[in-house]
């Protein structure tokens, strides 16, 4: 799953990012000056480029360095934003989404990046890349900004499935603390598990199994279970990964996104108000760009994708350059650390202890992933 | 339900407001020091207070002018933070939040407000006032700023009841709709049923139900429907009530409140970073506190329960004076614009309309209320 394209590798460090050029609202365009900024920045870099062959050629040929990273893959269909998944999984083939998840099917680039039509890349990725074995519902996860000193707390899922059983949140705590601890760095991550009240006895009676279940499975997971946690924690310190079903975890985000856009519109309006704060305004420029920079979406751009047989990030769909690259640093750090393999290899513990109904534990590529060391 | 304190009526245009001085965490100094500053500014105003009555007497007294609209109703218990709603249900008998309740019931004040124990405040809501004929579950509602002319929109369910059905959900948008044309002045709200994505195949089936279910009445109940909308809307401008299930609705209440905390002290920090910022939030002082008045929660503090016989306004628990000023304040405009009677008659018109199992459409109270003249 994480082999590197030994054929034209002349550098052993070498990372391949395969990337989706369409489908963005912003076109081609923007994911090539993206990837071109992310090629500048780190030497390590290279990418598969699926889109329209002659289009993107003329494009990457217009930034210096590019050519020589970059290799086209022609894919002359485009997912838009409005196809419906169910289409795509039909009639997707050509298309240069489905291009992008091929290069890591084949094992030719570690990680794709997309920021096409979120349903169809999921779509698409769980029938070409499959799911883990023992992962009933992949998640998506984002990296929220917090007031925990890694700056992010992880959430998942906020929009693969609108569902989630006890048994697919318990995977989700799994998955998240792996990618809290490859993404972020934390040894042990803190895990919490979002309801309407910290007390036991609140909320859903699945919330209360998966309570239970995530509980008992915290020592195994390398993580620490806070237990039930509210709204207010997921920008919180409480805990460094939120679980929650995809229905909640969408919503939950994109509240958040709103209310942080309102609040920067109504303090450009305040600042705009009257001469005295126009001046105010210039005089603070350097702490509100700051500030800016810190809770600028763009550049904590990325849901990843967990429970595959490989990883998929997932840019917004109005991603400019600045996010583009944020998207492809993410993608990097992942590949880098090899998160996809022990994240698969810590599904496969959960799998072995929980044993669910219809999977049987014995399953080789499972016990071959739990074999290995060193598991994240 | 709204009928005046005839009794002791100096005034034809007095609004009596039942207040809770207990169960919340400051304490009745704050709530005295909250209802001393309506009272300065609205000379309807009459207070009937519940507590231990030896200690709100001195803090009474203190307030000048104070105690001339003040009825004192002595209640030595108290429902704490941590109580359980059962457990209040059966013995929360000469409880200030109690007796808080019985004035609204015995006709003697026309809303109450309390600061206490949201879950122990609803379950004595539900048994002391009862629910309104035809609805199956209560809600609450609350106002969040958004970017409509308005400056805020409506939501509920933010968390009376962890699950709705379709036939919920309906009520809720009557409800809803109700409480924005009496609290926001608006003829005729825009109402939009939160889902993870605008197309109407999207989202769970109970959600599919209620979308058309809530199309279906939307001229009976004087609204206009716009149909899914996401989270990003709720502080957006597509519409002015967001219906929801109280689970969804309290984590989104609650991520919104943690996203606006964290940038406020993220703003904090940005301002005394270096000396000259600290100048320019000198100089943008007013258009800053212009900033922070919009988006004050204490400033629209009050979750209102919706489907009793009678109103209730919530206070955060934290809610200081200037908080439960802003609570008796809304308190106050539900009161005077007769909403307790509006919304039972709305209610009456959907249970006509629906007919749901189990409720007899010829429920002679939900006649009389359906036959009043100018509901709003």
């Amino acid at each position: 799953m994480t082999s590197r394209d030994d054929r034209k590798a002349t550098d052993a460090d070498r990372v391949v990012i395969s990337v989706d050029a369409m489908g963005g609202d912003r076109g081609p365009a923007a994911v090539v000056a993206g990837i071109a900024a992310s090629a500048t920045k780190n030497p390590q870099i290279h990418f598969i480029l699926h889109g329209p062959e002659a289009e993107l050629e003329k494009l990457v040929a217009k930034k210096k360095g590019l050519p020589e990273r970059v290799t086209l893959k022609n894919a002359e269909g485009v997912v838009s934003m409005d196809d419906k998944p169910s289409q795509v999984m039909r009639r997707g083939k050509g298309t240069s989404m489905w291009s992008a998840l091929e290069s890591v099917r084949d094992g030719d680039a570690t990680v794709a990046v997309s920021c096409g039509n979120t349903g169809a890349l999921m779509a698409l990725s769980m029938i070409r890349l499959r799911k883990l074995p023992g992962v009933n519902r992949p998640a998506i996860a984002i990296l929220w900004p917090s007031r925990n000193p890694q700056g992010f707390n992880v959430m998942l899922d906020v929009g693969a499935d609108i569902r989630a059983d006890a048994q697919d949140l318990l995977q989700y705590a799994h998955m998240g603390a792996s990618y809290a601890r490859n993404g972020l760095h934390l040894d042990r991550p803190r895990v919490g598990l979002l309801n309407v009240g910290t007390e036991e006895h609140k909320g859903r009676a699945e919330l209360k199994e998966a309570h239970d279940l995530i509980r008992a499975s915290a020592d195994s997971g390398s993580y620490d279970f806070v237990g039930f946690v509210e709204g207010g924690d997921i920008p919180g310190r409480r805990c460094d990964v939120i679980v929650t079903d995809g229905f909640t975890g969408n919503v939950a985000l994109k509240t958040g996104e709103g209310t942080a856009s309102l609040i920067g519109d109504l303090l450009k309006e305040a600042f705009a108000y009257s001469p005295l704060s126009r001046i105010a305004s210039l005089l603070a420029l350097t702490s509100l760009s700051r500030l800016k920079k810190r809770i600028d979406p763009r550049r904590v751009n990325g849901g990843v994708f967990l429970g595959l047989n490989g990883t998929v990030v997932k840019s917004h769909g109005s991603a400019d350059a600045t996010g583009i690259s944020a998207a492809v640093k993410l993608a990097f750090q992942l590949a880098e650390t090899g998160f996809g393999e022990r994240l698969a290899a810590r599904v496969a513990t959960v799998l072995d202890e929980t044993d669910p109904p219809g999977v049987a534990s014995g399953d080789a590529a499972a016990q071959d992933a739990a074999g290995q060391k060193d598991i994240n």
